[in-house]
């Protein structure tokens, strides 16, 4: 049996006696009942991941950046050029990105996956021990780039799989190192169109609801990207019930991966925060193949992007942050970390009236 | 010249041209302009708050919790005793608080000063070095409690100036031994009631408006606080162009401390991140004594209490975070504490286009 099919198969819904075992559990912490919020509800379903109450500690984490580029980026899409995908990869490893820095703020590991990345990667200064400071990349290019969506296919259904596979494949290797939770994100020039179609291909929504400015186009260009979007609904009549097809009508490889990373955290119940509308529009590929995959998928931001509040809606996930981020690159995702860290450690070393000889309400 | 004068004249608003340079630079980082959302407008203001480019890594930061108890209390506005104060004192102490866990989680440390608990605080378990595990206890007992703001006013005007100073005093000790970015927040079983008489007073909003379920009490104390707000701005009629005789109407001790921090560190351009609706109450307090200190504040939550979006919206603050917290004791403000810290450094350690060799958007 191919990887994604046993990953399909492995794949559990979270156990619903350890969530009612941690919501039990909060009522004996000192605090008011229901005082801490949307993070009760986070370090619950962490019980729920781990089928174990208090839940393990969601560390160490890692960021893992997917990169890949896009065809579609010649009908006008984006005003950044192809090669940007690649000179960021550098940017990434060698320290200087938003979310390189970021990740240093939060204690990350940052590995950045060359899924399919169309240009070459610009040299590396390396360390003494050989690799780039800033993080470790992967170099598991399937194809440079996805073919242009409003012609024919992004890509074809065994590549669309290999980029799956390639996610989970990554995700394993994380995990099995030592990883406690996976903070995926995206690179690649063109990609909040991609993401567009497969949120309207996946939540039935109109073209024009769910594509928005990306990296900040005007007017004049989001009319085209909504048309782009459209043509590419029209040529392909994607059908959510075959999600690879979807996907392979559509791309990217880097939407592929981490819908394979999605999957395969999910499989060996390991929390993963969602970075914005990039990763919750690959997070609909992974739902659509195995709706139990979602019970291990925390949301960490909800972007400017429309799509993303879509994405989100339709997946019945709330976001812990609201920043007005649209950077992409798991830079939302990463914010939340300390969120869904505070959220597992209230439920592991937090007192309760019993313990602490505090007093309750009459 | 006293403290608290001494400290409101020493105080400046931020630097504009700091922030214009912030605002300038952030133009440059390897990312779409105004990408970054809300974290912009946090790095810029720190740059203001410093006067410099980028601005100083808000690093290490210290979480001040201030406990004080209410005469208010006897009116039956919270089911909780009043030795729950005292007795969360020893738990922030030994660790176990949610606080404590959260702190820990952020790497805080943690300071808790009795400026008018009006009970013993228990015997703490003591480390080897004589001080508690989990944090610095310090002794500023103004006097045990405030008197019932619905009888007369809670506090003299000398002791409030008196929290006042203590609050300015502790700033001032941090600040001193390091501290670089400070969070307040509270203990005090009732005090959220005579937060929403502040709000009331500072805003002109009716005590409808502005008072909440505090720990969580049921409908019919609900209208018990609301008529106890109501009777306290009756009798008081509070004339906020005298921020100090509406808070010695209403108290509370832990208020004035943490009007007094907040001054104290807006006068040696310190960031101060707002906790909920205790501190945000208290800020009102500082803000009407001296607007420039708001432009040292970030507002780091909105809390589930309907005072707390009043608050903020008359400063003209709005909340990192909105997770529908309700607990006070800094819990909501630490956890803004990562992105207040993300933001700073993105300023610092960001690679520009040209520095990193990425191309730019056509």
């Amino acid at each position: 049996m191919d990887l994604l099919s046993q990953t399909l198969d492995a794949l559990r819904a979270a156990d619903a006696d350890a969530y009612q075992a941690a919501r039990e559990h909060q009522t004996r912490l000192t605090k008011p009942m229901g005082s801490l919020g949307a993070l009760e509800e986070v370090g619950n379903r962490l019980a729920a991941m781990a089928g174990q109450c208090p839940p393990p500690q969601p560390e160490p984490h890692a960021v893992v950046l997917f990169a890949g580029d896009h065809g579609v980026l010649q009908q006008g899409v984006s005003p950044w050029p192809q090669e940007v995908t690649a000179q960021m990869i550098a940017n990434f490893l060698t320290g200087g990105a938003v979310i390189s820095v970021f990740g240093r703020q939060m204690g990350s590991t940052l590995h950045v996956v060359d899924v399919g990345v169309a240009t070459t990667i610009p040299d590396l200064p390396l360390g003494p021990d050989g690799t780039p400071a800033g993080g470790t990349l992967h170099r598991r290019r399937v194809q440079p780039g996805t073919a242009d969506f409003t012609a024919g296919p992004a890509l074809s259904r065994e590549a669309a799989v290999q980029a799956v596979e390639t996610g989970i494949d990554i995700a394993g290797e994380l995990i099995d190192g030592g990883c406690r939770m996976l903070v995926p994100g995206d690179m690649g020039i063109g990609n909040t169109t991609a993401s567009a179609a497969l949120i309207a291909a996946f939540t039935g929504s109109d073209a024009q609801a769910v594509t928005g400015r990306g990296t900040g186009i005007d007017d004049a260009a989001l009319r085209i990207k909504v048309d782009v979007v459209r043509r590419g609904l029209e040529l392909h009549r994607p059908d959510p019930r075959d999600p690879v097809g979807v996907l392979a009508a559509f791309g990217g490889l880097e939407h592929a991966a981490i819908a394979g990373l999605l999957l395969g955290a999910a499989a060996r119940r390991t929390p993963v925060i969602l970075d914005g509308v990039i990763v919750q529009s690959a997070a609909l590929v992974a739902a659509a193949l195995r709706p139990e995959a979602m019970d291990y998928w925390i949301a960490g931001h909800r972007s400017a992007e429309p799509g993303s509040q879509v994405a989100l809606g339709h997946m019945g996930l709330r976001a812990l942050l609201d920043l007005g981020l649209r950077l992409g690159e798991a830079s939302g995702g990463v914010l939340a970390v300390p969120l869904v860290q505070a959220a597992a450690r209230v439920l592991r070393e937090g007192a309760t009236f019993e313990s602490a000889g505090v007093s309750e309400a009459r």
